[in-house]
């Protein structure tokens, strides 16, 4: 497909919207131009359109559509759900169900977008739950890493899905051509681990996927990118990326503290000033902004909640990329494979 | 207890035994005068004895005790306890069991220490089994995370143990006076999370503990340094330490590349490099290395398998703290407390 695509935004949704988000279309308008020819933009009008006099490039591809109400980012599930119908980010999704858009993008409550997105969308032929994907960075650019939250347990069929999804997006969106896919465990051999993963490993090695299985994987291989695609459960992926999120903020302020100590590092410091810059780009979470709700049957990135316009403009980039793709025909082969040889199994 | 401790180690574990172990013997009695009488060290005579000419701190320390076999990195528990036997870690361990050290100390092979100390040391008094904490760099000097690998699945039931076990560790290894206790989950919510999670919340809410437990965390917070003490099962806690450690290294890596990427940025590192060696310090893995296998009938202490000599001495540091504490009466009447609780719930 190499028509410009849609996409569909929530501009209420996350701790700076709606400036930030609309800031995040103006960046990426700038970028994508002749690749996306519409934003819709769910929200409240009267707030929008000012803001939108001040970004010339982010209007000229916005079409407002007015909503009085918006999910809030403390809502829990259950109360977000009562009060979604017809919020911004009920009719951000909705356009995709009704064709209108490629993809829905929101920086809003993340609980919320995934109960929205299986109401409106459904799941993809053979998935049993969604599963949300992140971009974690490595020496060889970018890994996905999945589940990052939705499922707190997972079982180990699911796990294979996670496989399937994951690898149609290390295709699309890291641009990898045959990417390696590692199973999150504490040890690489083949007795490690409790039982789900290694029925998963087994299902991995015997389910004839087209697929680069690489085995068990610890976490330090996260960060190494010993593999393209990391698969583990939606606990252990959250709290993992969590915590290399804090790692990479205490390894920064731990620095820069150091470089503070003293005016000759202070001096030091000033003249490799632009070495830090890329640092920080390189492990700053926002430049790799823009999780999937992967097995859903519509595309819905979900930004980070704390976003600003350039993480916003990320995750807008990424909607793009898995739009412009044949990712649900990517997906669907391996599915059929292992949802056949299931089905062959138990009979 | 103020009298000088004696340790037991284990010359012959450890990808660099022994020349490491000895070496970090001899960094270690040169700090420790006055407070270790003795150091057991347990390996093969005819090449400890040449290495301790060498080392003359550490010779005036040592009685080497000999032993044919040890344990190599690569056994498999199960093969590792056949030749267990008369090997240098067991001798290490079996010389607490009769009290002939406080504290044993390896960089051996985990899963067989384990299983040696379980063996040779049981359990303490209601305690199920042991967990591995490990020393976590925070803004506030450290953290301990338990359990680190020892249970891949656990019960509520272990994970109020495993708090207990760590409140005291806090206390005596990293100096805290009133250690704040977190339990690690995917968001702060009541609601999140597993079942066990949930269940553990509620259990270390109720129980009257003399602890000061702060709730829910997330991964975020252990380098953050919320709590303390941070709770979690031996998977979770495995994959989040080596995620941790792995993006620590890959930031460095980053950071050194792109200070070399130019001469400017190059002569300003050169500068600033005393700050570096600040950050790489307090991010470095061995200078928090001694894990110890807590709720064992006696203390051992794991040390990184990987280690130098400096963090070979660092473990050798967390053991005799522990070995001059009070620990096993710290954590008897919280123990005792819960059990309390338990049997009076399912009476």
């Amino acid at each position: 497909m190499n028509e410009p695509v849609c996409l569909s935004v929530d501009a209420m949704g996350g701790d700076y919207a709606p400036e930030a988000i609309i800031q995040g279309i103006d960046l990426f308008a700038d970028s994508a131009k002749d690749k996306v020819s519409k934003i819709l933009l769910h929200g409240q009008e009267p707030i929008l359109k000012p803001l939108l006099q001040k970004f010339s490039n982010a209007a000229s591809l916005c079409e407002v559509r007015h909503t009085d109400t918006f999910v809030a980012m403390t809502d829990k599930p259950s109360q977000a759900i009562r009060r979604a119908r017809g919020s911004s980010m009920w009719n951000a999704i909705r356009a995709v169900k009704e064709n209108q858009a490629h993809a829905a993008v929101s920086a809003g409550n993340t609980g919320a977008m995934m109960v929205l997105g299986k109401v409106l969308l459904g799941m993809v032929k053979n998935v049993h739950r969604p599963a949300i994907a992140a971009s974690w960075p490595s020496p060889h650019g970018y890994s996905v890493v999945l589940d990052v939250g939705a499922n707190v347990e997972c079982s180990a069929h699911q796990l294979v899905e996670f496989a399937i999804l994951g690898e149609a997006f290390s295709r699309i969106v890291h641009k990898k051509d045959n990417p390696t896919v590692g199973l999150l465990n504490v040890g690489t051999e083949d007795v490690k681990g409790n039982d789900v993963v290694r029925e998963a490993d087994q299902l991995l090695r015997d389910a004839n996927l087209r697929m680069n299985y690489s085995g068990f994987i610890e976490g330090n291989d996260i960060s190494l990118g010993s593999t393209d695609v990391v698969v583990t459960d939606g606990f252990t992926g959250n709290v993992a990326l969590k915590a290399a999120e804090g790692t990479a903020k205490l390894a920064a302020s731990v620095l820069k503290e150091s470089l503070m100590s003293r005016p000759l590092y202070r001096f030091g410091a000033l003249l490799s000033r632009g070495a830090f810059q890329k640092m920080k780009d390189k492990m700053d979470p926002k430049n790799s902004n823009g999780g999937l709700f992967l097995g859903l049957g519509g595309l819905v990135v979900k930004s980070h909640g704390g976003t600003d316009a350039e993480g916003f403009s990320n995750a807008l980039e990424v909607a793009r990329r898995m739009s412009a793709s044949d990712y649900m025909d990517i997906i669907q082969q391996n599915l059929n494979t292992f949802a056949g040889k299931q089905s062959g199994a138990s009979s």
